[in-house]
C-alpha cells in the first residue's frame, strides 16, 4: 500500500531535494481531454534538471509514495491522471524543455519540450522531425515517447519509438540511466530504450531524448481522392506503394460521417468536394528531386480507374494546409458531438474492409448510432467512434456504452487478431481490456518486468497494470 | 550452478518430451565462423514444433540445465556456442522453418527458415523482405532476430527489429508467448517483442516471427562513386538524401585496402575502376515510377563536384550484381588475410571522418598494421578491422591483440560516445566490453530483467551477461 503525498511528505520532499519547485496541484493537472475522469494529487513538482527528478524519485521510493509523470496532458486513456488510490506526487516535466544538442542527423532535448518545439528546432537546421499529431502544440515529447505516439506519418517514418535514438531516464529508485546515444545502430545489450518507450511512465521517467531528424523530401504534395469504399482505399494504397514505395508520407481515410459532423458543429473548414463522397483519402507524397507532384497524382488517378471517382490536388501550400486542417479538425468535431464510445483499433491492413463491414452491420443491429470511422489506412489503424443518432443525447446511451465497447473490441481481437489500442496506449482506461485480451504469457512477463524495475510500485500506479 | 546435460538428463528429456529429436552434438554445432572458439554441448535437440520447445525448456528449467539456442551458426561474437560451464543442451531450430501465412503486407514463418528462404517467399508474392546479409543463405531468421541483425539496407528499412511485427517465443519455464501479431501498430503494453529481439536467446527462444514485407521500388539502380576521403563520403550521402530522401537503399563505404585484399587473396571479383581509388562508396537507389536511375546518378554526380573523382553506374542487373559481389566478398577476403582484431563499431554519422582519422593515427603509433575500414556510412557503422603488415603472420601480433582492441574501443566510446557492437551483438566475445563501457544503470536494469524472466539462468548461459 502506497503512502499519500500529504503535506508531511511534501515537507520531507522539500528537505530532500533542495531547489525543487513544489506547490499545490492546480486543477489543470487533474483533467483529461475527454472529461471522463478527474484525477487527484497531493503535491505538484516541477523539476528543472535531471538530478532533481532523481532526488524526487529516491525520496518517493524510500517513502513508498506514488508518482504520476505529467507531460502535455493530451493523452486519451487517462495515463496522466490517477482518480483512485492514495494521492500521488504529480511530476510535471514542463521546465525541462531545453535543447541540449543538434546536428543534421539528430537532436537531444528535454522531455518537457512540446512536439511543436521539436519540429521547430528541426526546421531551423533544414531538417524534419516527422511525428505529427493534432495536439502537437501541447503534447510534450516525453509524453509522446512514454505513450509511443503515432499520428499521420507513421506509414512513412514509423511511430515515436522508431524516431528515438536514445533516452535519459530516471528509474524508480532514483538511479539515472544515461542512454542518450545518438547512434543509428547499437547492439550492446537489451533494448531498454524501447522498453521504456510506450511503458507510460510505469518503468521509469524519461527526462530527455535523442531524436532522429530527416531530410525533407525534395518535392511534396497533398491530394484528396474520393473513393467508393474502404476496399477501394486499401487497393489505392497498394497502387500508390507500387509506384511510390518509400515516398507515400500519409494516407488517411475519412468517412462521409466525419464531414457531416464538421458541417454540423464545425470547426469551419474548406470542403474539397461539392458533394461529400462516401469515403475519401488524404494522400501526402514526398518525392525525389526531378519529379512533379501533379504528374505523380495524375498517374495514380489514371491507374486507379474505378477505385476513384474524383480527386483534388492541392495547388499551393495554403491549399495543402486546408486539406490537412480538415483532417485534423475531425477529433474536435467528434468531441463536440460527444462519442458514446471511441475505439482506437488496428487490424491487418488487408482486413480493414472486412472489419468495417462487420462492425457496421453489428452496430446496426445493436441500436441507432452514427459511426465516424477515420484514420491511418497504411497502419491498419482506425478510429472507429460511435455517436448518438441525430437529435438524441449521449446520456440516452449510457446503459449501452460498455456493451458497444465490448462488442467492437471482441470483434477486433476475436475476429481479426487486432489491437484494442493501436496508438493511444492503455493508461487507466484500458487496463481491463489489457487483462481481457492480452496473451497470458505476455501479462506475466509484463508483471515480472514491472516488479523487477519498480518493486515498490511507485511509478504511475494503476496505469497499464492494475497491480 | 547449472547441471550438465549428460546422458542421464538426455534420457529424462526423451521421456519428458515424446517425439522430440535428440542426438549427440555434431562438431558443426560447436564451431563459429572465425574459428576462435570451440563450444561444448551435451545433447542436441531439433524440435519440429513449438510444443516440443516448450516441453524441452520446461524440463531444462526444472532440472537447472542450460540451453544454447542455435540458428544458422553465422554469428560473429560466439553467442551460439558455449566454451565454458556445464555442457548445455544445443537447441537447433532448423526443423521449424515452415511458412505459416503470407499476404502482401506480411508473412509468418518458423524461426529456422534461412534469411534467403524468407526473401524467396516474399519474392514469390511480388514483395521484398529487405534484411540483407552476406551470410543470408545460412543465417536463420530466428538468429537474425535474436541478434537484431543489420546488414546493407538498414539505412532505408531499419534493422531486423524494425522489420518484425511480432514473435512467438518460449520463455525460460516453458511458457509459450503467442505474440505473432501482424499489426503495424499495437500499443497494448510493454514492448516485449523488442526486448526479446536482440537479447541473443537469453530471455526467451523465438520460435516464429511475423515479418513486414515491402513493395519493391519501381526503379532501381546501383553505382560506385570514387571519393577522396570518408568526409567526402559523408557529404555525398547528405547530397543523396537531399535529392532522394527515403529512396537511398544502401550507401556502403569501401577502402582501398579492402580492394587490395581482394586482389591479394580473392575471391575473384570485377574491379570497377582501373586504378583502385582511396575510398569508394556503393550507392543503391530505389526510386518511384517515372524516374530514370541513370539520370538520378548523373544528377548526384554533377552536384557532388570535387567530392567525387569518378563513378560507374551499373548498366544491367548483372553489372549491379558484380558490384554487390565485390562488397559482399570483403568479409571473405578479410578472413583469408586473418585479422588481428575486428571492430564492429558505430559513431554518429557526422563523426565518421574524425573517428577514422584519429583511429588511423593512433594505430600508426601502435605498430605496423594494415587497416580495412568498410561498412554502412548511413548508419554510422564501420567494420574497422586491423590486420598484419604484408608478409607478417597474425601470430606475431598475439601479444598486442588486446591492446589494439582496447585502444579502438576506448576511442569509440570515450571519444565519440559510440558503440563497440553496432550490429553483431555481445555474445560471449564482448561481455567484458559490455561491463567496461555500459552505463551502470543500464547493466543493473539488464540484470534485473534477466533475473525476472530467467530466474534460474538456463537461457544461453554466459551470453550477454556473465552471470
Amino acid at each position: 500500500m502506497l503512502r499519500a503525498a500529504d503535506a508531511e511528505f511534501g515537507a520531507e520532499l522539500a528537505a530532500a531535494v533542495p531547489g525543487l519547485w513544489l506547490g499545490p496541484v492546480e486543477a489543470r493537472y487533474l483533467e483529461e481531454p475527454r472529461g471522463r475522469f478527474f484525477g487527484q494529487g497531493g503535491v505538484l513538482a516541477k523539476p528543472s534538471e535531471t538530478a532533481q527528478v532523481a532526488g524526487l524519485l529516491r525520496a518517493c521510493h524510500g517513502a513508498g509514495v506514488g508518482v504520476v509523470p505529467y507531460g502535455g496532458g493530451t493523452g486519451l486513456v487517462s495515463g496522466q491522471i490517477a482518480p483512485e488510490g492514495p494521492a500521488p506526487v504529480i511530476l510535471s516535466l514542463e521546465r525541462m524543455a531545453g535543447l541540449r544538442a543538434i546536428d543534421a542527423q539528430s537532436l537531444v532535448i528535454g522531455a518537457g519540450a512540446s512536439l511543436q518545439a521539436v519540429q521547430d528546432h528541426a526546421a531551423a537546421v533544414g531538417r524534419r522531425f516527422p511525428l505529427t499529431l493534432a495536439s502537437q502544440g501541447t503534447a510534450q515529447i516525453g509524453g509522446c515517447l512514454a505513450t509511443n505516439a503515432g499520428g499521420v506519418h507513421v506509414l512513412r517514418y514509423g511511430n515515436a519509438r522508431a524516431l528515438c535514438l536514445g533516452v535519459e531516464a530516471v528509474l524508480a529508485d532514483g538511479t539515472v540511466w544515461n542512454g542518450l546515444t545518438r547512434l543509428r545502430k547499437d547492439n550492446t545489450g537489451y533494448d531498454l530504450r524501447d522498453l521504456l518507450i510506450g511503458a507510460e511512465g510505469t518503468l521509469g521517467v524519461i527526462t530527455a531524448a535523442a531524436l532522429r531528424l530527416f531530410e525533407p523530401p525534395a518535392v511534396e504534395g497533398v491530394a484528396v481522392f474520393a473513393v467508393p469504399s474502404p476496399a477501394a482505399a486499401v487497393a489505392l494504397l497498394g497502387l500508390a506503394q507500387e509506384r511510390f514505395a518509400g515516398c507515400v508520407s500519409a494516407f488517411e481515410l475519412i468517412a462521409r460521417q466525419g464531414l457531416g459532423f464538421l458541417r454540423e458543429v464545425g470547426p469551419e473548414v474548406h470542403f474539397p468536394f461539392a458533394v461529400d463522397p462516401d469515403w475519401m483519402v488524404l494522400i501526402e507524397l514526398g518525392l525525389p528531386a526531378g519529379m512533379a507532384v501533379e504528374a505523380a497524382f495524375a498517374d495514380l488517378f489514371a491507374a486507379a480507374g474505378e477505385l476513384v471517382s474524383d480527386a483534388v490536388v492541392a495547388q499551393s501550400g495554403a491549399q495543402a494546409a486546408q486539406i490537412w486542417a480538415l483532417r485534423e479538425s475531425l477529433p474536435v468535431a467528434n468531441r463536440r458531438i460527444g462519442a458514446i464510445s471511441s475505439h482506437d483499433i488496428s487490424v491487418p491492413v488487408a482486413d480493414i474492409p472486412q472489419f468495417v463491414a462487420e462492425a457496421t452491420e453489428m452496430l446496426r443491429e445493436m441500436g441507432d448510432f452514427r459511426i465516424n470511422c477515420f484514420g491511418h489506412v497504411g497502419d491498419g489503424n482506425l478510429h472507429y467512434n460511435v455517436f448518438p443518432a441525430p437529435g438524441r443525447a449521449r446520456a440516452e446511451y449510457d446503459d449501452r456504452r460498455e456493451a458497444v465497447k465490448r462488442a467492437v473490441h471482441d470483434l477486433v481481437v476475436g475476429g481479426f487478431n487486432g489491437s484494442v489500442s493501436a496508438e493511444h496506449g492503455i493508461g487507466r482506461l484500458k487496463t481491463g481490456d489489457l487483462e481481457r485480451y492480452a496473451d497470458p504469457a505476455k501479462l506475466s512477463m509484463m508483471r515480472a518486468v514491472k516488479a523487477a524495475l519498480d518493486p515498490r510500485g511507485i511509478l504511475n500506479p494503476g496505469a497499464v497494470l492494475r497491480g
